[in-house]
């Protein structure tokens, strides 16, 4: 099972995802994305939601129009893990 | 454009569209899908996003592996509408 990170490593972590940071009061980390329209809102959506689902970790996340705001923590761990890093930088990467 | 339903109209709306109530502090209603997993909850999501598009009317929605969480409003008109009733009656056909 993935471990929860410390202070310093979810520090480092957020040091190399661009937009990301720590969400107030949640060991969680969080950004907002916008798009141009709903179709790239949930174009982005699509795409990150087929990785999450093979990497059996999921996000939380709304969706008005154009814009997507996500938060990751990992339940199972109470906090921020590798696997919420790892989905990180593939939503920064698929959305480009 | 849409016109914003009286209380009325909203309340009568509303005895038709299972789950769907209105939302606290807002003129918006809004219902929790609660589906088997992360697979059916986003399956939902794309058939929704699809039809949404072509209505080029969108709801507000948050996900959360199996649960969707939708708020639907009609910005232009500042309230629910028809559009709104279309949307929510499509969601839970969608839904099964």
């Amino acid at each position: 099972m993935a471990e929860r990170l410390s202070a310093e490593g979810r520090g480092q972590a957020l040091g190399g995802l661009a937009g990301w940071s720590e969400v107030q009061g949640r060991d969680a980390i969080g950004k907002t994305f916008i798009f141009k329209d709903f179709n790239e809102a949930f174009g982005f959506m699509s795409r990150v939601a087929l990785v999450a689902e093979k990497m059996d970790h999921h996000p939380e996340w709304r969706n008005v129009y154009k814009t997507v705001e996500v938060v990751l923590s990992t339940h199972d761990a109470g906090g921020v893990t590798a696997l919420d890093v790892a989905l990180a930088k593939t939503m920064n990467a698929i959305a480009g």
